[in-house]
């Protein structure tokens, strides 16, 4: 499907449209070309392609990081990393070793390309949009699909076209473009939508800027971002040694767009999300003066070579205020040679900071956590209370430019008055002209002959993905939890770091299952055996997209949620892994108790005949007829029946 | 006291002695010039100056550094430091903040002095006897009160004079004498002793190498090393700007030596010490061509620019094995900026490392640990199992020569070998001519005046020391807990990550006591009020000489231990802290149960008046009468009736 006129977004879609028409609320298939996987996610992707039968990874390339559990306080981190190199290895992925830096910007200098698309399993694979890629962070199954050269199914978003004009002021920064949008709309503004940049202000951001803006565009709950690829995309991939991979993209001159909006870069200042949301976006000015006790430089919102060598500038000569703890991650191997090359590692160290290992760190709450209720100033993405590690904290997001001359200060304080004490013109870094390229930093894939000889090497806390089988075409299941409305997928399979080393392991891991609800249910799970049914009320299953809130539960034999209605990310999860999600109405969930059975027949029919399905409820010495409904397509009916989406995807290739 | 000609170990005690006979076995009583803390102890050590009711130290200088908990993972390691860096304020101390790197060599280059001594709350403070001091780690309490101002008394131990001869060979170093002594001798052939190394050979190790021997004394038992103040020293502390601090010290020709050794450093070869134990010994060739995993570079082991250098040079231009994680903890802010400058830094990371962040890191489990049986080899001073964060560990010890050879084949490699491939000669790096002095990363004492407003500020986690009141003439106190012989100091107050952080948090903390033996002691004890004892067999209280296996019982009502015998630490922490220790023979041991009550009447009269303390068992309806036993001086009788060490001297300064 081609329109008259396209932008940016409807080009890059109709590209790679495999199925489906591109308006707004109307499902499509992409191809995939490039995945992402992390370490804090990927362990359980490469779990998948194992129980896929999957021989060889069928994109166009697919790379391993290793940067977000890079605190080794025991050996499971390690020993995932050992893992994760034998899966890359066996399955013909690039892998970055730990250390090698942060996944999206080194993705970016190596791999990105305009026009590709890619999924990733981590919510700011949104970044690579910067180079006018089509780039999507979703659950890992839908990686592992992509993987084996499946399409990713999604609803096609409404395309938000902001045009940006002018050049941003002195001590403004491209960090002050994206909590712009985020003082504007919040962090659900962006949802169920594409935001592509266009206009005369694109031309003044460079490749690395874009990527900062792209990045945070997963903080207004954007599908994704996208810039066009143009001359400075060019001037970029040139500098990388890739000017063959360029190709111009542009949204065409009369493109319209499903909404529009404009930023005028030349009228911005500098701006910092309050605690405890990147959505409570606030000028510096307004918030000046208040005491600063830590601030940390780095992560992929901030990751380019410049944004460290502006802090350095800053820095330069001068002394952190005794009372802050500076902080510098630098985001890879590539950029820490470079800061060293150019002198910038050397002022920050002179000046006080602490300079830490390439990777998330902070970011993800993996180390550099601050004292209670005392400001910690990041040029991070997110600032959700706890997410650094501390309970109370009070993090707030912002420039390197307010980061730098905060630190210098001890208080927080608007950049542009650095001019007037301690005198201090606004720094613009002289970039290398040949910035460094070590191609040492990523092993490339096996080819495929010796690929097949690779064993998978798995530590102790590593286990493989539990074989789920068919759905029986009959069913009698007690029902061990009858829960309320809104359920989230927190209480489900709660997360925190006594639980999340275990999330390679899904017996281990299965033992957590709804602890904070009824800390008797896995157990009572496992004393059943035979499968049994939970049921749940309004909107079962909400909040975070983690798929181990359906494959810890499944592997303690959930077959049956029966609820009055779901939350979306958490019904398809169900689905790919084989459990039978069915609607039911008030009377039906009042009426069952915990305890009670339900009984369904002739399955497989039912579902294909219609959306209702007809049941028994066996409690009380009694048995009723009810009717429950369901809202599976023809292809997720076969899915589920087959045991979920591995299963079905084994069985058709196997 | 002084001999005719004496070796430099009896100068430096007797230009310090205060009360006493320096001969082997005998007490003696020694001023301290220099008190070392570091994070993971200072902050016990703080609120014990609290409780104290110090108002500044008394030393010629006493420094906080900030080393080893550097991983925050959640609030209480940050505010931790902030507790510390008010402490330091408060009471007059040098602050060196989270980031400046490892106490001990940054003690070195910036304190330390020929002829000074010194106690650490650190067991590896006897590195400063590089530098000609007489500097020992001792617990926690000994430390404040040396800040108080008080002398350390320790029983006089003898002096092993070590003769060096010749020197080094190629691709061996400082690493592999002291690896050599513990090949000779094992982890207790130091027991009881100070290692004076003297001899033409200690010409040719410069100062830095110097501290690693030191350094490492402590893993063969010693209760320090100490090298003579020579032209290398003058010359050392003339580079760091403080030839003024210079004093020339040397055992007279003729001293003689309780025992004595040779070493002739010419036919070292290079040496590692296989897991588990820094006394496993052997000579590199006979374990090479072990698979490594690891390797990791750092530590108060392998302290100086040197030894970075050298991995550098070994590395440059070359790759680190892709199965190898090669991770490197610069010692502090100065040579991380000494590695900047040189070039070296950038080689480290061309060739693929893991640069962490200035401070202890892997060597105290502070990350880094490695997968499980897998080779790590580190530069550091200990292996003992699961001190790496990993339980089934694989950890040796080797010189920075070693690692880098292992690092870069990915196998155990006597460094030796790379002369033939890949063609290395061995490397010298050229130190600087002015090494980087940053006087910036040491916070100097407030002024007295100011020192007195400065508040401590308390995270949370940090409570106060809790005051312990005088021991009552009369006790009548019921037997909590029956226990057998061999009790270990870890059973009384276990360690590991869920409880250490808790160290800063008496009442917190004293909720595990005993949790492995009897997890309902805490409760029972806070149950009783008015106090309680313990009954214990032979040896109790063996093991760690951690304060809190007394000071937690203690403040859960602890008044008396009974026991069979005692081991000589925990007793002293015992009498420190005000808890009366008696000894009982066989028979009553067996005679008195638990929940049974001892009652001591006259206690003032009867531990002045002899050895003897009768005592009335109260049990089954019955009373018996018995006779215990101490071995207090009259000095520890009036600490323990005075409710502990620092009650008596809050009382005597009060």
């Amino acid at each position: 499907m081609a329109y008259a006129s396209q932008n940016l977004t409807q080009k890059l879609i109709a590209s790679h449209l495999v199925e489906g028409s591109p308006h707004p609320g109307e499902e499509v298939a992409l191809s995939i070309d490039q995945t992402l996987t992390q370490d804090a996610t990927g362990t359980m992707v490469m779990l998948e392609l194992e129980a896929m039968g999957l021989d060889r990874v069928r994109t166009e390339l697919s790379v391993q990081y290793v940067d977000h559990n890079l605190l080794q306080t025991d050996e499971k981190n390690p020993e995932d990393h050992l893992f994760l190199q034998s899966a890359a290895r066996r399955f013909g992925l690039w892998f970055s070793k730990a250390g090698n830096g942060v996944s999206h910007p080194v993705h970016q200098a190596h791999f990105g390309r305009p026009g590709a698309t890619m999924v990733g399993s981590d919510s700011h694979t949104c970044a690579a949009g910067a180079l006018g890629m089509l780039a999507v962070g979703v659950g890992g199954l839908e990686v592992a699909m992509a993987m084996a050269g499946e399409p990713l199914y999604v609803t096609m978003p409404e395309v938000w076209g902001v045009e940006l004009t002018g050049e941003l002021p002195p001590w403004v920064s491209a960090k002050d473009v994206i909590l712009e949008m985020l003082r504007r709309h919040g962090v659900t503004g962006g949802g169920g939508r594409i935001i592509e940049y266009h206009g005369d202000g694109v031309r003044s951001l460079s490749a690395m800027d874009r990527h900062v803006i792209a990045n945070m565009g997963a903080e207004l709950g954007a599908t994704t971002s996208i810039f066009p690829a143009d001359e400075e995309v060019r001037r970029y991939l040139a500098e990388r040694g890739r000017e063959d991979q360029f190709v111009e993209l542009q949204g065409d001159e009369d493109a319209a767009y499903d909404l529009t909006e404009r930023i005028d870069l030349s009228t911005l200042e500098p701006l910092i999300a309050a605690p405890s949301s990147p959505g409570n976006v606030t000028p510096v000015g307004e918030v000046a003066g208040e005491e600063v006790h830590q601030v940390v430089i780095g992560s992929s919102a901030n990751p380019g070579l410049r944004d460290f060598a502006v802090v350095a500038e800053i820095l330069r000569g001068r002394q952190v205020d005794q009372r802050v703890s500076l902080d510098i991650n630098p985001t890879s191997r590539e950029i820490y040679a470079d800061m060293a090359r150019g002198g910038w590692l050397l002022d920050l160290i002179s000046a006080g900071a602490r300079i830490h290992q390439s990777g998330c760190m902070g970011c993800i709450g993996m180390g550099q956590a601050p004292a209670v209720g005392r400001n910690s100033l990041r040029t991070m993405p997110r600032n959700f209370p706890g997410r650094s590690g501390t309970d109370e904290d009070s993090v707030w997001l912002c420039s390197p430019e307010t980061a730098a001359a905060s630190a210098l200060t001890g208080r927080i304080t608007d950049p542009r008055a650095l001019e007037e004490s301690p005198g201090l013109a606004c720094p613009t870094p002289r970039m290398p002209e040949a910035p460094t390229i070590d191609h040492e930093m990523l092993v490339a894939p096996l080819p495929a002959e010796q690929a097949r000889e690779v064993e998978l090497v798995k530590g102790g806390n590593i286990s493989a993905l539990p074989e789920f089988d068919p759905l029986p075409d009959e069913i009698d299941l007690p029902v061990l939890l009858k829960v309320g409305d809104d359920v989230s997928t927190d209480e489900i399979m709660p997360a925190g770091s006594r639980v999340l080393p275990y999330r390679s392991n899904i017996p281990k891991i299965s033992e957590f299952v709804y602890r904070q609800v009824d800390p008797t249910y896995p157990e009572r799970a496992g004393g059943v055996g035979g499968g049994h049914a939970i049921l749940g009320g309004v909107n079962y299953g909400q909040g975070s997209s983690r798929e181990h809130a359906v494959i810890a539960p499944r592997y303690l034999g959930l077959r049956l949620v029966v609820a009055r209605s779901f939350s979306r990310i958490h019904w398809q999860n169900l689905a790919n892994f084989g459990v039978l999600a069915l609607e039911c109405d008030e009377e039906v969930y009042a009426s069952v108790d915990q305890e009670d059975r339900i009984r369904l027949r002739g399955l497989a029919e039912a579902l294909h005949a219609g959306r209702e399905v007809p049941a028994v409820v066996v409690g009380n010495g009694d048995e009723r007829q009810v009717t429950l409904r369901h809202r599976l397509s023809a292809r997720q009916v076969e899915m589920v029946l087959a045991g979920g989406r591995i299963a079905q995807y084994a069985a058709s290739t196997g």
